[in-house]
């Protein structure tokens, strides 16, 4: 292993080498004292100093003048209470090296910063992810490209956090074993607690070691045993109580270019270099490695989707979605996915075929974990990672999500099962406020497509979607066939919003909606035509886009004048912004009941009926019509209009 | 205890009694086939069909005639998969007893059934809830009086999940050796995940036993040795390949009030209500149980609040909301508190006593467990559970949360760490779209308090909220001393929302805002009133309150002309429901940057002079005020205005 290999490269005897770790570790020591922090947290900072002092020393491929080459280890901090330790590193090893302080280091401002720091537990999940991009891309390119480690810097607290036990679960599950997390336990914590951390770790399939934190020998032992592991690793570096310190002369050698640590990384990226220079795969990889797709991926993708549309025009969002990721990893092979038990529920009971094989890794039931994993994959580089789960186990991601967001990484999740349809098998969990709470999300799209020829479209400007990442809301239940295609009378789904139909003269009512809603608003939209309104009927897959476009657009695809209609199987909440003062919201601002699905959509009143009704009544009441035949429907003819999407599962 | 004693209390042979359970096994299993559940799952129906039965038959505290007496054993069933089997032991107890056909079982429609089904995972943190609530409750009444147990019928899905394993930690660290969790391994899952799964609740601190799912014998061990478990237990039952069942007749004499069942769980009762007869604490047994407050709760709640306003009347709304906190649990017993350590830290860091002493139990980083256990202990009954955590967790929360808001629980959060100012230690992780996605909850009611007077009004006005859980989001730092007591020109905190200053005549302006903002706006509007602006500034610390009030007080407060700007340093999701199509909005929309908090707030711009200067473009550019005098100040003029609360930081 290279990282092996290295430590014998500086050619010195282990004493000598023992020597400079001591004395940098001494020299971090008096860094680390000089700062502001707590007391407890300094406890913390000293006891953990000497192991990742060594670690960084001599086992860390790192390169202080180039912190950010592919092929370094990932040293992630995910509090901001260990990144003084990071600091007096990078301050020892390469000075200025940035024009930056290291005592504001933080995520984007400083190379080195792998991560933001975040929630406790959010920087295990995400440097299983980058294990596992690790381990994908090695699989592609070799070990002579991709030989890597992923170390974290922990704190106990981090350790016993939900989301920290499921990513745990699955790097153990993905075996890996390139991932080991240092830990001390800190001073306000039980030691029970800490020993249980320790226990559930090595319960879920870890390798689990003690050292006592002032044992260089020890440490080094346990350091070399990680490059050996065969599975992740949590190392425990344990505190003593009154250890003396050899108090040695600080060495100027230490820091600068000239460092042992900036001469050994140094080395081992330069002859990376020349590896991948005759690397036969380097142009894939150096493109996969920006993120960038092939020149002729464009193409390509409309081909296959032109395709998919011929061969099945009238399939569900679902089933469309996952065409395309399922063509997405074939002309990208940086995609990797990630999907979660919930996500396959009902394509296994529609009797659908897997929708991905080999090529998801699965994740049961740990959504949490596995959105963290998938920042830690987008951070990674070089690969494109994509999340498959069930809608409703959104909450339960959240803190990943927007971790994510916040870091602006591009991750494409795929969430299925949307919409009231799917509610009848008990349980009462309808989705109400989670449109809204996505949208709320800076950075964030939430794309909710409403049929297949909107999710080719929504699938395309999710990939394009510069700010951060992207969500498609999926419905397993098709649309019904007369609404499945349409060619748009204004504007197209890419815009985030367009105008489906629309008469001419003055407009008298605009119905807004999104995904299987839309297929309402079409129904109800005609049967307003046929009583001489003139009316327009709008799909908005995607706030966040459509809200991008230029105002003149969207006042034109929103209308001017007349009555506006929004129609969402969700809360009302947010929707003021494109209904304005005087439009009527047909939603739900509750929870479900537990019924069948024609129930449901019929308790809110989100049928082509009901929508009729409320919407004559306020033009009624509004006096805008004196067209005496325009009284609303009797109820015989509104239960022969009511043909809502649901009809369609039967 | 009661449950050994009344499984003698049958004084029937161990023979016959096995034969009993043997029968009612054969008739469950043949309720259970009859259903149309997915093969998988039938699996492990049948697999947990001789424990359950055992349990029920033998064990468990349950009347068929009144299933939700208050000293009954809880049966927590987490998923609807596993409901089925909760039908059939209702069926054979208690056929019709309550009208309901059991194949409709759902959480608020049968009394039998504790809690909604949910995300998996959250019915263990529920079950952890109620035990804790049993533990408060024996400790105040004594065994006599409380006496039951926590069973769980879980999936091994539920095991594996963050939120299971945290509220494990919990369950362990408060020693909640009345909850036992019985559980099968799916089909669907590889023997080697459930096995770890076991290991981690082990490694936990729990009693793990394994029993052959077949084995009536080892069962009936197994069920006697958690009643006399000191550690919450968890009951693996493992499945066997070819297990030959013996073929019984069925019997007549399994179901109606003539079950053993019913006559075990009825003599139960019915000695319970004896005891509960002649307890000297029945009243207050009987109050809390109802969630009643005592008569006299209001007037010494108005005292204590009185005499804390004179001792502290310009503290931070997160001291007056302690304070709060601290005299709700004297005057009312039944206050139960979790706190999280993410909480405590401001409080720490501000050097203040630990607010809730002996009465909280800490919940450490486990927030997510912690809020799945105040669904469980506001569903027992006879406590008010009230969660205290920092704001920035409520992402981690939010699955649980919305079980709260979906079930109508009444319980009580305390959010610390709100506003912009608390991000200065770096990490960046602003709060940004928390209050709007919260605010999209159904059900929910989010209070946001601008001063000490605000929080004593929105802590009553939560204690009040009809409709299920509500959150005080609460800021550590002081507002100015002049923004800190306001009489209120209008209206008042308890309506959600009310007129904090208004001039006569004519509105130009209405500044809206909620929290620290407040102390911003009323200087934005101070200042742009001595340009001659008739100024309205409102403070706003609950949409769901205000959205009750009538169409003409909110009309009354928010303006009927005159332009309208929000302030919040929050996103602007939502806004456009009180500013209209043509109001302002001044907060963010995108994560912050980590920085000391004044830079956070002016780069933002959410300064008393920012605000002013954007009010005075607008008004400019719509041609509203024709008089020259009206420039906008120069930017020397705005650095003195710029005196947002922060500067009382210093």
């Amino acid at each position: 292993m290279a990282s092996t290999s290295s430590s014998d490269h500086t050619a010195s005897s282990t004493s000598t080498q023992d020597a400079l770790v001591l004395r940098m570790d001494t020299a971090a020591r008096k860094l680390l004292t000089a700062g502001t922090t707590e007391v407890d947290t300094q406890a913390e900072l000293q006891t953990m100093c000497l192991p990742i002092t060594a670690l960084w020393c001599r086992i860390l491929r790192f390169d202080p003048a180039v912190p950010d080459w592919p092929d370094r280890d990932r040293c992630v901090v995910p509090s901001s209470a260990m990144l003084p330790l990071l600091a007096a590193m990078l301050r020892l090893t390469a000075p200025d090296a940035h024009g930056l302080s290291p005592t504001t280091l933080e995520y984007g401002q400083h190379p080195a910063v792998e991560i933001a720091t975040g929630p406790a537990g959010q920087g295990m999940a995400a440097a299983a992810g980058m294990a596992l991009a690790e381990q994908q891309l090695a699989n592609r390119y070799g070990r002579s490209l991709v030989n890597h480690r992923t170390w974290v810097l922990a704190r106990d607290s981090d350790l016993a956090t939900g989301v920290a036990l499921e990513a745990a679960q699955l790097a153990s599950r993905f075996g890996l074993n390139r991932m080991a997390v240092l830990v001390c336990p800190s001073p306000l914590t039980d030691p029970t607690d800490f020993s249980d951390s320790l226990a559930r770790f090595s319960a879920s399939g870890w390798s689990v070691r003690k050292v006592r934190a002032h044992d260089l020998g020890a440490i080094m032992a346990a350091l070399q045993a990680i490059l050996r592991a065969r599975k992740p690793t949590l190392l425990a570096c344990m505190p003593e109580c009154c250890s003396p310190l050899p108090d040695m002369p600080p060495e100027e050698e230490l820091t600068g270019p000239w460092s042992p640590t900036a001469r050994r990384g140094s080395s081992i990226r330069r002859s990376w270099l020349r590896r991948l220079a005759q690397h036969r795969a380097r142009a894939d990889f150096e493109r996969e490695q920006l993120g960038k797709a092939r020149q002729t991926m464009r193409e390509d993708w409309g081909r296959v989707w032109r395709q998919t549309m011929r061969t099945a025009p009238n399939g569900s969002t679902q089933q469309a979605a996952f065409a395309g990721l399922r063509s997405l990893s074939i002309l990208r092979q940086d995609v990797t996915i990630l999907a979660a038990t919930s996500s396959t529920r009902s394509s296994r009971r529609a009797n659908l075929p897997a929708p991905f094989g080999h090529a998801a890794q699965p994740c049961g039931i740990q959504e949490h974990g596995m959105a963290g994993m998938l920042n830690g994959m987008a951070r990674h580089g070089g690969v494109l990672p994509c999340g498959v789960a069930g809608m409703m186990t959104i909450d339960r991601m959240r803190s990943a999500l927007r971790m994510t967001a916040l870091m602006r990484s591009k991750v494409l999740y795929l969430l299925t099962d949307d919409g009231l349809a799917l509610s009848d098998n008990g349980g009462g969990w309808q989705p109400v406020e989670q449109l809204a709470s996505l949208r709320a999300m800076p950075h964030l799209a939430v794309f909710r497509p409403a049929c297949a020829e909107e999710t080719f479209a929504c699938w395309q400007a999710a990939l394009n979607w510069p700010e951060g990442p992207a969500l498609l809301i999926l419905c397993p239940h098709p649309p019904p066939p007369r609404a499945s295609r349409r060619a748009g009378h204004y504007g197209g789904p890419s815009h985030g919003g367009y105008l489906i139909s629309c008469g001419t003269g003055p407009r008298h009512v605009t119905l807004m909606a999104s995904g299987p809603e839309v297929a309402i608003a079409t129904q109800a939209g005609q049967h307003l035509s046929q009583q001489g309104l003139n009316v327009a009927v709008v799909s908005i897959p995607c706030w966040e886009v459509f809200a991008q476009q230029p105002a003149t657009y969207r006042s034109a695809v929103l209308g001017r004048e007349g009555l506006r209609v929004g129609i969402e199987a969700a809360s009302s909440f947010g929707w003021e912004r494109w209904l304005g003062a005087e439009g009527i919201f047909i939603g739900m601002d509750d929870f479900g009941i537990s019924a069948p699905a024609n129930a449901v959509y019929e308790r809110f009143g989100i049928t082509a009926g009901a929508i009729c009704e409320k919407v004559l009544t306020r033009l009624l009441a509004a006096g805008a019509q004196k067209d005496p035949s325009l009284t609303a429907p009797t109820p015989s003819r509104l239960e022969d209009l009511d043909m809502s999407l649901t009809i369609t599962r039967l």
